[in-house]
């Protein structure tokens, strides 16, 4: 699971501790250097998902390509969700998460609701982390700067003396580049996550009663619920609901998700999101 | 800077995070295997200053050794220091801390509080972590477990595999481990730091002016200054006064602990803890 772009965690974190907005963080981002003149590369999270393929590959052993990453990015954040998520305990991040067992892979880039004791919650501004869980080793992290000059000099540097090293010991790195495993994508029912769900339900008498039905249609319970009032002009008609799901597959999530689109008590699913980062 | 003991990080995550008085905590981790018998090496910070000699030694190439590495432990904290931590902004961690420049090296070890956004401050449990500040790449941290059986295998294999790529590069160590620079201490008026001091007053007329002049004399300026009533029976005696000071000399540190200790006022200097963590 990691944090592998400086230019969106920089505008996540202006976001999640000033309260600023997506359009003016961003603003700030490429002010900074940060971002570049046409930010899409980096907002729609496809830098991430290239880095994200390149380290399944090396961690795994299998042939995963752009292709095979589920991207979403971060240009439709809106900050009422960053405000709920800090009343839930959860920080909002854009996490590349590759995973790997019984020989499928799974590989997506997406924002992401982690629990903010965990130790990604605090990598901030344009820092970068790779959290690696190893069947022997656990958890493990690694964390510098995302971006800069001198950081990614350091970066080549520490590159070229490791094809000196390389060249020196005989070795060409074909051992790690050529895959050993043929590549099997992890279906739906057997990725599992934790959701959080923002929705603008009306309010009458009933509709809480046919929506915790959907979720329990498909067996997923609740940890959590929160209702607010929304904008005061709609107070009467309208009520902003959160629910966030123990975890359940993906496979139901999309169902529930689609259920809750279709269902006529729901006005709008104004946001959905994974949460990560179980400290164990 | 680092997190380098798992026995005391998990007693002090123990106390931190659910309370537990630390000779609790403590049975709790001999329990769990991570604490001998004797726990003395742990709790007194001699593991972790030992590690942090060797880690100042390779780091700066300067014969460092374990006399010149300042130790306090962790067996006299009290919970209620932990409490005012929380209130503050603050984790307490036995942080080691290496620091070299000018030629001049520092390493110490002792019970820290930590602002909460810092990195390291989410190392929890038997968990270590490493912050290093280089002066080309910036902040790195680097993270694992500190304890248990393959976590420890895996670092042991990890180190053959060097000896054996470096015996292939017929490279011996011999440039690490022999020291490039002459060893000069830091002498206590170049260190700086930020520091906290809870303190048992007299209840009288004055009393604060008395304590606070001594910190204008030394030029030390207070960042934060809580004023709390103790226990019941005492309130009408003693008041409990929290300083935070910005950052200031270690010998105006020194200086002002002995002048608070002598003070009349004052009936007991309860504690006091370096703070760390800004994060740039």
């Amino acid at each position: 699971m990691g944090i592998v772009n400086g230019t969106t965690n920089y505008i996540l974190t202006k976001m999640d501790d000033e309260g600023v907005p997506y359009d003016d963080a961003l603003k700030e981002a490429q002010e900074l250097g940060f971002a570049e003149a046409d930010p899409t590369a980096d907002v729609e999270g496809l830098d991430a998902a290239r880095k994200m393929a390149i380290l399944a590959r090396l961690a795994f052993s299998t042939p995963v390509d752009l292709n095979d990453v589920e991207v979403s990015g971060i240009s439709d954040l809106e900050l009422t969700d960053f405000q709920y998520g800090k009343k839930l305990g959860f920080t909002m991040k854009l996490i590349g998460i590759a995973n790997f067992d019984n020989n499928q892979v799974e590989v997506s880039v997406q924002p992401v609701f982690l629990k903010s004791d965990h130790p990604l919650a605090n990598v901030k501004n344009e820092y970068n982390a790779v959290y690696v869980n190893g069947e022997a080793v656990g958890e493990t992290m690694f964390y510098g700067p995302g971006a800069g000059s001198l950081p990614t000099a350091t970066a080549v540097m520490s590159d070229v003396v490791s094809v000196i090293k390389n060249k020196l010991l005989g070795v060409n790195g074909h051992r790690f580049t050529k895959p050993r495993f043929e590549k099997v994508l992890k279906k739906p029912e057997n990725r599992y996550g934790q959701f959080y769900f923002r929705l603008h339900v009306k309010d009458e008498v009933g509709a809480f009663t046919t929506i915790s039905s959907l979720f329990n249609q498909l067996n997923i319970s609740f940890e959590r619920i929160l209702q607010a009032p929304i904008k005061p002009e709609n107070r009467n008609e309208l009520a902003e609901v959160i629910v966030v799901t123990h975890e359940t597959s993906l496979d139901k999530f999309k169902k529930v998700l689609e259920d809750l689109q279709n269902v006529e008590v729901v006005e709008e699913v104004k946001s959905y999101f994974r949460i990560e980062g179980d400290v164990e």
